[in-house]
């Protein structure tokens, strides 16, 4: 068990709950004291001396002013699903796919001149002639067409529920008005929020920090009128709900040309982040960046004028804040609260410029989880929930510094689990301690450098689009929850920073993700220049680490443009009468431990034989190495996260660096892990699963040899037990 | 036991096995003795009074003319692996990869001029005066290039080893001379070929067929300088090894354009017949067409002046004879003789218009079968193989006539196995039972007609190129041998049909395939003009079958041009945060009998929800149906051969032509098939397992239940048994 020492740690107070508020802020050394959405702080609370955070979410919460600004609200296009015309008319109602709740037509004449009608069939738009919006109905009627082709209505809407509180509302079968979101692309929403930020402030004196939730625009996040569809559309990286038609207007005097509903709905596919950005939807992201900044900052401000901090919580609203713009900064914002679930997201705020890093942990205290299963009720393990959030996030922290630890949600929900409050007071000061060892300087880490290079580069550094659970079928996700906790240093890269010559601080570039997509680069690769300096890179001693499908790209002589780097290449159908390369697979320097497992492809095959193949499954490679000059490029066609894997990749980093025989400070047992901090001379070793697990250490000053107990901490100084 | 016959057999004769030969020709009921490669007919055989065929194959077995010719050798282009420039000039030696007893490098002038050296990195031609080759080293030395990039050499070689010989030395482990192959695209070679021709008929007074094997030009087959590689391109369909600057040049006269090496190299992909072909492709195929049929029918000329017919063998050198090209009867052959493991082979000789079609049968009289396994020869099994081809060959040869069975091989070798002369002597007879029905009317079919839709159309009507064991990863194989044996007409169409009206006449049109495959139909599915056609006659009633990525090609709205028919769509990466439809897996009609197994794709996804889902597994979809107008679109994730999965295929062509109700000639056990003549009112069933079958039949007359033996066979006059 860690020392106890206190702060660092943000308790959710409840009103009506005093005594267990101030009892575990005690407990688990809180210094502050916040609300949740749905509790509030009473004065008791406020004036016991803490800290206090106080939750607002600027776009919702003001429906008397809504309603009389209708005109006002958020905005964004739907697609109908295309229907074919059997006559040379069509009449398609426009809300048939859509949840009613959410949004409402706009057909104001602002908004009208943006819809668009398309012959899905030929792919061109029918002229605006041809097509008509019935009101009263809330059908378009499309005539003079082709019979047999296929045609959708691209429309605006008002979106008159916010998302999340929708959710939340729908998810706890609350019983309250809806909450409607306004646009402060609108002056009038401008100067009303501005008021209402000021007069906010001046009511709320106790409060020491403004927590941001988050700023104006929501992900993207369409729902369905079916239940067997709800969720049609979900992208946490999305701008599509930033759009009205002021905005676009406004675009197109900056940009000098006009953006169409297309750009947006895009045939019904949407822009979704992972695939490729075109440059029309990045300078549109731009120009929602300038806005939000631009207008963030106003309100940010206003804040520090009644000397509040603010801080912003990064995640529901968050769209066009991209913490990792090189404009973030302008905000102006003095903390970032991330919500994790995973090591990757601890990693993702801990590399923000701010002065405050904060991290919500899970579980929510909340009856049932994200996931719709218990928590804090009946069928429900709180205590285990925490335990298994904690090794996914404690091995990150371990890496990179983060200020603070909090949670969120009904605190009155712990009393009947005092395990629960027992394990929170354990991470507590577990967590306390690992900050300050990070104080007196940075943990050990191998020399070999990591760059994973995708098309977003350092602007979606580490995370895709959201969390683990909605973006765990690329494997860019698991390779970076994998990193988040190895000691290594990783940078993420894109390809104009190839062409600024960023590879000459790398030693290994990961390239992971399917065809098409942002994570593999997609039409990227047509660019030689990339191809040429990772080629000369890569002969000089580097090493290219592609996963799935890495620099593919259609329109070459092999799918994979690094194919002569990697020894290997993916058959699209055109090599299907050509011989394949026979193979013995051979694990010479041992990669693969026990229990890691890669899921094979089956197109993969070797192109001139010379590649290395360490793992095969019925004759498929599942890892491979291949010389070329001083460099290697090594293989994987696919890559989940466990344990085993992440050891894995570890050992092929190590052996691209040329570093495999240097075992210092690396577990020689999978199941742990540990950091070693130098300056302190202290070793934290983690047991990352439900076992008892016994490790040996090689260190400077010998073997260090311990067995942990299940999902346990030993932080020791090298050569005397400290603390357990 | 079938009543013992005679005629329609073809026996192969061995020379020193006299007695052998005359008495199972009399038991078999032989009317024709052959000779085969590798045996030869003694006079006592050639004096039986049998027909007599003589097997020539007329490109080898020249190799006196061809070593004081040898520029008049059959050629190919070759290109060499893509290698990366380390600095600005890089040598390649052209060999390395091919085998050198295969090929020998043709640096004539004539030859040299369609050489070609590119840059694959840029996908640019390296200008000429940038690279020599220097003929005493084998390499091509390229200058003044870009390093890092890689570069690939096309050049053109002489093939020195005619393949198929090349194939059965290589396996026999022959020790004698190397044949080589003599190309008729030179005048000299015309002039020597016609004179012989006209002296070994002469010579061969007693032959009175003369069976070609085949004509001029043989399936491309590269073969590798390395074991572990050795077949490094095979396609049974590619016109690769018809090339010849000779050839190219008069192309260019003709055609008014010139080819290059990499219209055929295509950057080491080759033009394999599984991939849509462009029109370059086509017309060079329609050049070669016109030449193989001019000259191949001044030899066939030549075989009738003496009063032989003209066989020809559809394998080995068939390139450029095309059976369904509408030119096929300028030859003036009398017959065709095809080499059959599978229904769909048998399907494809009875097609071709010629007097008569000869199917020859396997196992072929050899120690070792073509997968290398023991045949006649201790571990071998020679009558349970000669059994399981039967079994896939039967059910064909019941739904249309083949005019003649026979063998091939070493005669002697049968010796030992008296058990499999006793089952040719059953198949002999069940065959000429089997022509006789046909000679008296066609079969009972359903009502409802298949087209297949494919880009190549009844040019590759049943086979797509080659045996199933070469093409079994395609579907639609699988498709053609399940419809081989059913009880529906099928014709097979392509792109150009649909536009000329075609689907008048269908009922059903099946489209199965991997995307941008031939067979899929790839970018013919640009051209709206079918999708509309299609359409509309769907909605008016027919019913499109699409197998794994039926429509499918990038660049619309749905990856599936015909996703409105099938109601569901697969999802290349832009639906990856699209939310899907749910759905309940019901097979209300019983398409789907027990053993059936239809493998799933991942990400297949219902368009609008409205499809009906038959069959799932892991929640994806295996079978579903979708009404669209009066007509519906069924999909099939994939389709692989078996019983079991032939009767599915039969249910959902029975429900799309609304004749589920019709239940009459169509057996009640799925490993049991009966075809009905109702001219002669005569019921053939068939067991297709391996164990005794019961089944019942419902026909015009009642009832028919029966119980087969093993792979057996029963004819029988309806409401009487008349033989077994």
């Amino acid at each position: 068990m860690s020392k106890k020492t206190t702060g660092s740690f943000t308790l959710p107070g409840e009103s009506g709950y005093e005594t267990l508020t101030l009892q575990l802020a005690e407990r688990w050394g809180a210094d502050v004291i916040r609300d949740s959405d749905g509790t509030k702080l009473s004065d008791e609370i406020i004036n016991a001396g803490y800290g206090i955070y106080s939750t607002i979410c600027i776009i919702r919460d003001h429906n008397e002013w809504a309603r009389k600004n209708l005109d006002k609200l958020q905005q964004c296009f739907l697609i109908t699903g295309a229907k074919v015309a059997v006559q040379d008319y069509i009449s398609i109602y426009l809300m048939e796919d859509f949840f009613d709740e959410q949004f409402r037509v706009n057909d104001s004449k602002e908004a009208l001149k943006y819809w668009q009608v398309y012959d899905r069939t030929t792919g061109e738009e029918v002229p605006r002639e041809q097509w008509n919006y019935e009101r009263e109905s809330g059908n378009v009627v499309i005539s003079g067409i082709t019979p047999w082709h296929k045609y959708t209505v691209s429309f605006m809407v008002y979106r008159i529920w916010e998302e999340i509180s929708m959710y939340n509302h729908t998810t706890n079968h609350w019983d309250k008005e809806h909450l409607m979101q306004i646009d402060p692309m609108y002056a009038d929403t401008q100067k009303y929020l501005l008021e209402w930020m000021e007069a906010w402030c001046e009511q709320h004196k106790e409060t020491t920090v403004v927590r941001f939730t988050s700023l104006f625009y929501n992900f993207a996040w369409i729902w369905g009128s079916n239940e067997r569809n709800r969720h049609l559309f979900t992208d946490w990286g999305a701008y599509d709900f930033t759009v009205s038609s002021r905005a676009l207007d406004l675009f197109e005097k900056k940009y000098g040309y006009s953006l169409t509903a297309e750009d947006f709905v895009n045939g019904g596919k949407y822009r979704v982040s992972h695939i490729l950005a075109e440059q029309r939807k990045l300078d549109y992201m731009a120009f929602i960046n300038d806005f939000v900044i631009d207008f963030g900052k106003q309100l940010i401000d206003i804040v520090h004028k009644h000397d509040k901090l603010a801080y912003v919580f990064y995640d529901d609203s968050w769209v066009g804040m991209e913490p990792y713009n090189d404009r973030f900064q302008e905000f102006g914002f003095d903390g970032m609260i991330k919500c994790v679930f995973s090591g990757y997201e601890a990693r993702l705020c801990s590399g923000v410029k701010v002065d405050t890093h904060e991290i919500r942990l899970h579980p929510y205290l909340f009856p049932v989880g994200l996931g719709g299963l218990p928590t804090f009720m009946e069928g429900g393990d709180p205590t285990l929930d925490a335990k298994k959030y904690w090794i996914n996030i404690r091995r990150a922290l371990l890496r990179e510094p983060i200020d603070r630890i909090g949670l969120g949600g009904y605190l009155h929900l712990v009393e009947p689990y005092p395990d629960f409050c027992d394990y929170i007071e354990k991470i507590a000061n577990e967590f306390r301690e690992i900050k300050e060892l990070h104080d007196k300087g940075k943990p050990y880490h191998i020399k070999t450098k990591v760059a994973v290079l995708h098309s977003w580069g350092k602007l979606r550094a580490w995370t895709l689009s959201g969390h683990f659970h909605e973006t765990y079928m690329h494997d860019l996700i698991h390779i970076n929850e994998a990193l988040s906790g190895l000691p290594i240093e990783v940078q993420f890269i894109d390809f104009e920073d190839i062409r600024q010559g960023v590879l000459q601080n790398c030693d290994v570039v990961i390239n992971a993700g399917s065809a098409g997509s942002a994570w593999s680069g997609g039409g990227n690769w047509h660019d030689h220049k990339c191809v040429d300096l990772l080629t000369k890179w890569v002969y000089e001693g580097g090493t290219f680490i592609g996963v799935n499908q890495p620099s593919a790209v259609e329109g070459h002589d092999t799918f994979f443009r690094m194919s002569h780097v990697l020894g290997l290449d993916e058959d699209t159908g055109a090599r299907v009468a050509h011989g394949k390369w026979t193979f013995e697979a051979s694990d010479e320097h041992g990669f693969v431990p026990e229990g890691a497992s890669i899921a094979p492809k089956n197109n993969i095959y070797l192109t001139d034989g010379s590649a290395a193949v360490v793992g095969e499954v019925s004759g498929m490679v599942t890892l491979s190495t291949h010389t070329f000059g001083k460099g290697k490029g090594i293989y994987l066609p696919s890559f989940e996260f466990s344990l085993e894997n992440t050891r894995l990749l570890l050992n092929i980093i190590r052996y691209a660096g040329d570093e495999l025989h240097e075992t210092k400070y690396i577990t020689d047992n999978l199941y742990t892990e540990c950091t070693y901090y130098p300056e302190s001379k202290i070793l934290v070793v983690i047991n990352n699963s439900d076992e008892v697990q016994r490790t040996t250490i090689d260190t400077e000053y010998g073997k260090q040899t311990m067995e942990l107990e299940p999902y346990d901490t030993i932080i020791r100084t090298i050569g005397e037990l400290v603390i357990k």
